[in-house]
């Protein structure tokens, strides 16, 4: 199947042609490059109007329910095709992924208008986020008008998947309250929407003290973004509270993104840095694969090896011979 | 003061004289690189000897208070030099260091026979990492023979600081047990030490039952260094309880690294990663500065933002032209 054919079934939404599409934006081989941007050239003009929503969150938070809930209601209640996609940095390091595996939501992975997507396993996380954000793009071009990237932990994965999406939700189980002067800095100042899980049974006063402290902690920070005021909605998956008034803060904020052209200015920055980060990796490959590299390259590892030049100096050198 | 009287001084163990350096290898400033690389390879003859540390922990577990005790115990019990270093990837983001604060350690901080660096406020963590890794060899030329590497969260910021220390030991504050089974694989794994803290009062319970799970969860992981198995070590920071365990755990880690020529190809293995992560910033640097890239990066730009070309096809455009 040629490029144009394979964009063209999946521009109808054809959910094979997705899942071959995004295989090959996932493949490291040069042909397979070549081709991903052929595909993403092709699907452009057909993407542009899904709802991108982030969802993080510390582990224990509950993110798989929530988001196969959450996912459920968008499709079953508000007819809505929803692709699940996943930027899992552990993954890099155990060589397994701990997220995205469609067994984790299978009531979601059984509907016809659900795709859901594990991460790719190797890869540095700037990779992953990457080939995510190629990912999403193919997902909005197929029709999928709520793509919903998950991540882990309270760091830098954070950081790299609100950079791909508009909207960002942080998930927060209960109990969370004594952690949030910790983490607040670094992860809630990412946050459009917090949730908080698990509000049901004996769980549901810790849960209600996280929304409290949730509530006092955000109105210490800046806003990620301007006029909106981060949201905090009490939920519980398994008894299907709150899930409609997430999926409300969701849309209430893509209508604000567009109604202050913030939308427009997110995304545009999004490209341009994609754009660079593409850039930046295609340079490397392209000094790696010079005749006159591996020479110089062997050398610069002996000395660095040898202690004769610092890594730092090595380089410097190596870049030196290659630019003049 | 030239590179040479720099390096002098700095090889003497003048305080003054290292953090005019970590100054000058932090900064972006293409001089203070050029000067920078001449510093690297002026004071590589003079390190390698001491023990590198990595600290991790989530929000919580004590690591000031774990790290100002614990250096305060090399210092005034073992006679060790002692320098601590921050990778914070969080302030990046937020544009202020949560780490490396003087202030959290100062009866550490007092001490002449030990330096207490800030971890730098911007760049990417990639940049950070990179600039912590030469202030780590400089810490190390001092004659700070032992050098702690403190850094925040669950995720990416772990792996980069373990790619840059022989040593990695994981903080867990007392009742972390229940979330070992989710961060368990991401960074366990790359742990060579667990610190169960806050093991006094009413948390000594918890803090043992902390210890328990790790020790049970780290028989289910592969091994960071071959035939190293994880210690875990119960301490009260406040009772210096543990703290002298700690310390021998790391001297056992060293020696086992030493014995079995693992320290030697994993610095090996780190140098040329150093190496290779400056090559990559110095392509893109250089790409930037040629002028054919100026007009040729507003035409790809220009694409991007009017959904012309995809940032991926964007990129690829920009290098066909640039390596033909």
């Amino acid at each position: 199947m040629t490029s144009v054919d394979l964009a063209d079934a999946l521009i109808q939404g054809d959910r094979r042609a997705l899942a071959r599409a995004i295989t090959i934006v996932e493949s490291t081989r040069a042909d397979h490059r070549e081709q991903a941007a052929e595909l993403l050239d092709a699907v452009l003009p057909h993407s542009g109007s899904a709802v991108r929503l982030g969802v993080s969150g510390p582990p224990g938070a509950g993110k798989s329910t929530f988001i196969q809930t959450y996912g459920l209601h968008l499709v079953d209640e508000m007819g809505h095709r929803v692709a699940v996609l996943a930027v899992d940095p552990t993954s890099a390091q155990t060589g397994g992924s701990i997220l995205g595996d469609k067994t984790r939501m299978p009531e979601l992975a059984a509907r016809d208008t659900a795709f859901i997507r594990p991460s790719p396993t190797s890869g540095s996380l700037g990779g992953i986020a990457r080939r995510t954000r190629e990912a999403l793009l193919l997902c909005d071009a197929a029709g999928f008008d709520q793509v919903i990237v998950e991540t882990v932990g309270v760091g830098q994965s954070e950081i790299a998947v609100a950079d791909i999406v508009d909207t960002m939700a942080l998930l927060l189980p209960p109990g969370a309250g004594d952690d949030l002067q910790g983490i607040k800095r670094g992860v809630m100042e990412l946050a459009d929407i917090v949730v908080a899980t698990k509000a049901d049974g004996a769980l549901l006063g810790p849960a209600r003290a996280t929304a409290a402290d949730a509530r006092q902690g955000l109105s210490l920070l800046r806003r990620r973004h301007p006029g909106w005021d981060p949201v905090v909605v009490l939920t519980s998956a398994i008894q299907g509270e709150g899930i409609a008034d997430v999926a409300q803060a969701v849309a209430r904020h893509h209508t604000h993104l567009v109604n202050h052209d913030l939308l427009y200015l997110v995304r545009r920055q999004q490209d341009i840095d994609w754009m660079m980060a593409e850039v930046t990796a295609g340079l490397l490959a392209s000094f790696l694969t010079e005749p006159r590299t591996a020479e110089a390259l062997d050398a610069a590892v002996s000395d660095v090896r040898n202690k004769i030049r610092s890594p730092t100096a090595a380089a410097q050198q190596l870049l030196s011979r290659h630019v003049n």
